[in-house]
């Protein structure tokens, strides 16, 4: 009898190709395809999963849990990987991993396969996350671990009577679900030119955007969005609503030179509308919200958290000491941020909140300021005292080169 | 015979009252103005001197000096307080203070005065310069130590006859300098409230920007910008250059709730063209030319340099290691980035450097790639083995939480 | 009728002063004691303010509340100020601050004063805490706000009649409570001496300790101890008797070099036997069952957790968020802990747990390895592409200054 | 013709094996020691090579280029992994690099070997190395690349005739530099065991050392000492005089769990006594001259410096950019530091420096401070706003909380 294996299968070359070379090695794999929003290509999934005879497919609408459950934790650590990748792509491997888990379990097998690339991270991702839930699991990654190249796999197909219309030269390699879309290689390995409108579909170009700005509101509470215009809408509505708008007006290209796991840098192109618009609504209630200490503290848990999603440590206590972390923090970021999305632009134009750390009578220069200037003069003695000190004890050490630096003649 | 007195004087209401002030209280104020950039008041200072009867007037020109001294460490630590003010004013201060002290040993004197407000940082930044490189200095600052208001400062000019047009409710609080203008206060005080078009001078609003974008090719040797579309410029024009050209294509808006030193939240609106272009290309390039840890640790060193500067703290022994620092890690950051500006984007849309660490050969999908992805298997093992141990040792302390979050049915 | 005041009261010069003082001017001081371990002045308490006349006295006794909710969140941070001082002192504050505000709300007063130095850190920590739990409190701090000296206190005191039997030199000045001692002042300003023997109360110096070591095991609960040799005591029992024991065998001697919150360096003298202990035994265990990026991780937190404590900030929201995470993360901080005490030495000999991730089978050189060392290589050769492709592009910026540093001749 | 090959030779079982197997392979070995302070192992490794008929020997004494380029870097930097392990071994593995490559560039070849585990630190650190000075070297570590084991490699050399005399249990397995000593495996595997006695060869137990303390001061020019009790001497000599000193007084014994590159935890042994006691007054003096911020900001470049150096990557961009600070750091980290050696005790007892930030005139509680009081009490205010303001603003969310958290009766 052979043995059970669970596949993660997207229909694509890579993974159809998996299903054969694994029957052909005595498996028996089970296909598994989790949806978050590469919706469109589900038909082109049952497709090849016909073409290759597989009976047993398993489709799993995971769009609300993904939103859910991965989408808002990132957003309250605004992750933004090297402060500009979304994490799109990294946060559905955890997923991913612990549908695998889930399934493998239930059909009583420890072996999981998978399709990733030798020189990508989702390798490392899934089985971060396989090995976290599955300790004795054996991996399986035919192409990684034979280094098998797109000819061999089309030429692999073709001799068993497939032909599932792919040529050896693919113009990008893309991923996307409802947090974003990715595309690299081809053309784009060449970093001095720029993208191609071809590769972009969420989003146009802020040269034929409408010469309109749309302006919309957003309302959050404990830093999670509850309503667009006052409309109450789930999480996955109002990612779907903003990657919609967001697009129309071109908010959420981004293009980034990007460190890889395996120590290399990448070129990636990137469309988030919904993603940039969240966060940056996000990050403007935090630093109305926040107190300084918070704000500067949590830029560090941020950067952190990021870090560990890009890696695919999802199923770790430290992933879980960060999100106690996250949960405090953010009881208190409630309010609504006004936004105008107008060609590319996304800006904040106006805040509410309750929790407002601002005070406008403390702050304002107008009459009736609550605030009583002369404690500025001992704050400026005191904060300037470590100047005094240093001055007068190392002065010397320094005074040439600072005077090497700044000649203040030049008078008129 | 009078005490000598150096006082920065502006031409505004709060310095030419304390000219009078201070003369009243039996000093000789020494009146000096540093042009670095805010040069259209100039003849307002001027005007401003002549009604005050001051004849020992300076005016120093600064512009090159705070440029290639101030302008280019700061470029280097791409510094952005909060991640988002470029720091125009607080990067003035301590060149300001180094004259005043230069000119009070000059003049023989210890006395040195300003008009700062004592709820903002200009204070604490002014005397945090002037203490370090005159550790015996005596401070006066009229307006703060007296907690005075404008009505009281009009009056008392008035009683002295003299008029200089100012009324008791100022529209806008505004700096400005080469690197950026900041407006606050007044209507900006409601933080619900869009900023009026009124407040931008230098920037366009992209709505009506020009349709056709620019192209600009910015080349940079070892971290600093040496070239705009291979014509070499000093870094004086190369900044001045971009105010104009940016602020033509609506670049470099920022409307942020900042946290001042002395712990109260402030609504600021700048506008810093050339700052925000260079920052975004040096960004660019640094992310080409620099590895993973440096550009991982270095985002530490630009954070803390940009609180050192919101401080202050320019003439220490802190800034100098931090410049020693930069001084190294910038030898290669030497290359060129291509930007498009249009309508409020700037957008980097080339680059190239002979020392990237972008390496096409070894990253590529299509063949020929250098890189064999079978170690990709033993090093997803190795980052996993972490995960693997936590997880045989730990889990049974997570595992109810990791299935509370997620449950993945919803079987098709 | 009198102003009711709620002062903190110790019962030494300068709170003793206050409370005639602020009769005086016109309150009504309600005098509170907090005690929470410098036990043996309490009879001294009694005694003067029998002396002042004060009918009103509240000796509330806080140790258990100290121990349980102030100590525990110290040791789970593993919180040392600088990475040295245990922060006794710094963690009573904002327990003071609480009780004054509990009793100012009993009394209906919003009045409340303390007698701490304007050059130190109390007066800001108190504050800290009244300021947050009562926002609209009056603060009076008599000798501070008028910068009164010892002998002006002791000469007031007489004039009334009083005398306490202060003289205007002090030796030390000594606060203590559970946590630990400090002393500071008289002669130890000089910091070029060894402190006296006279200066220890709670520690045997080294050299007239036992000559045999004591051996002790500590077993940990979610990162707080529960028992010592298969003891269970209370958290306040089990640091009195570390702190009895750990004296004995000379340790938690500190002598410091530390920077005030006022920007001033001060030399300060600790006794905390029983907290460097349960931090020794403490971070022992956490190297064992926290993973590697927990403990990089939390090395942060635990540095900003003490910077918070030092600062006296505890009752703020971040606070509580770093509290979440400390809770999440301790959890899996179980185990035991032999430690030998021996003049002054305090070393780890032994460490148990069951949430261990030291996975002996793995790591061995003995037979049987688990560990397959062919993952090594291309481990390695992933960790080295950086190394590689750095080198290929950029060497030739710095071989130069690599050949400088070494020169590898000296052959034999 | 057989292709040289330059082999990192120590005369123990593992380079042994490596030269006959490269031999059998068609390599011709050229083996090279470095010689850095495992001096009493020479002539072993003289007699293996002879017995091996290696007649191209090289040793190398490296001791004071170890000392003068990498110790001192390390001292700068407080360098200590995890807070604890001062680097010996990590410290020499880019030295041996060096010496391989340059070795390998005088030989006209590009072949490399070494005889690593696969499970431990220094393959990575050796090859970070030479790839860095040697891109395109070829890297051969038969041992790990064959996953072999002790036993193989005695019966291999057995069948050529060579018995060196190994067993296939080896108790401990050691390493040693004038930095220090590491001993690891064999029983100390067992974690819940204290080291026994014959495990340390450098250091005496606490508990037979002199009944007398030691008592010595330490100069240091700019970070770097350069006397001891104003003998002035090399930095080499000085370390070998505080391992003499040190180890007599039962300094510098260190215990261990650590988190090994691989994603391991091993158990660890260290003696390092020179380290120990060179870090310690290191720190001491740094307290002194280091400002607060500073003393801040270099505990993340100490960290960081140590994680660098336990990766290996010492040939690095990077590393060079943290030297550049810390050059620039240490200028004023000058003066005398004595310290008490005593039964494991390396206590600080007197500093001295005219760099000195401590200012004994504005500290002091004695009469004639220079420090007016009086500024605490607006110093006070300014820095309790933010918690006046957050508690207007929050403290509602968080009021019960604290509540639940302390109850303040247990009146008397």
């Amino acid at each position: 009898m052979n043995k059970k294996i669970v596949l993660g299968f997207s229909g694509g070359l890579d993974t159809s190709f998996c299903v054969l070379w694994l029957r052909e090695r005595g498996f028996e794999p089970i296909c598994v395809c989790l949806d978050i929003g590469q919706s469109k290509d589900l038909n082109e999934v049952r497709r090849s999963a016909d073409m290759l005879g597989i009976h047993n497919l398993r489709i799993i609408d995971g769009k609300a849990n993904f939103a859910e459950i991965f989408l808002t934790s990132a957003l309250k650590a605004n992750a933004l990987y090297q402060n500009v990748y979304p994490l799109a792509t990294a946060l559905s491997r955890p997923y991913i991993g612990k549908v695998l888990v889930d399934i493998a379990k239930e059909e009583g097998t420890n072996c999981i396969a998978h399709g990733c690339t030798g020189k990508g991270n989702d390798q490392v991702r899934i089985e971060m996350a396989v090995r976290a839930l599955l300790p004795d699991v054996e991996i399986v990654d035919p192409i990684r671990d034979n280094s098998l190249s797109r000819d061999y796999e089309i030429k692999f197909l073709l001799d068993k009577g497939i032909n599932l219309g792919y040529t050896e030269d693919k113009p990008y390699s893309i991923d996307q679900n409802i947090w974003g879309r990715s595309i690299c290689a081809g053309i784009l390995e060449d970093i001095n030119l720029e993208p191609p409108e071809e590769v972009f579909e969420w989003t146009k170009s802020p040269e034929v955007c409408p010469n309109k700005p749309a302006v919309i509101e957003i309302e959050f509470e404990s830093g999670l969005p509850v309503a667009i215009d006052k409309e109450n809408l789930s999480f996955l509505d109002l990612v779907n609503r903003l990657n919609q708008l967001g697009g129309q007006h071109g908010i959420g290209r981004i293009d980034h030179i990007e460190d890889r796991l395996v120590g290399l840098k990448s070129r990636e192109i990137y469309e988030a509308p919904a993603a940039s618009i969240l966060i940056r609504a996000h990050k403007a209630l935090e630093t109305l919200t926040l107190s300084r200490s918070s704000l500067d503290f949590k830029q560090g848990v941020d950067t952190e958290y990021a870090r560990l999603i890009y890696l695919g440590d999802w199923f770790s206590p430290h992933h879980m000491d960060l999100l106690a972390y996250l949960r405090q923090n953010q009881r208190v970021v409630s309010g609504t941020i006004r936004l105008k999305l107008f060609k590319g632009n996304c800006t904040v134009i106006g805040r509410q909140s309750s929790n407002a750390l601002y005070k406008r009578n403390l702050i304002t220069y107008g009459k009736g300021s609550d605030f009583d200037q002369r404690n500025g003069t001992a704050f400026s003695k005191i904060l300037g005292m470590e100047s005094f000190i240093q001055s007068s004890a190392q002065l010397s050490n320094f005074e040439q080169k600072i005077e090497r630096l700044i000649q203040s003649k030049n008078a008129e």
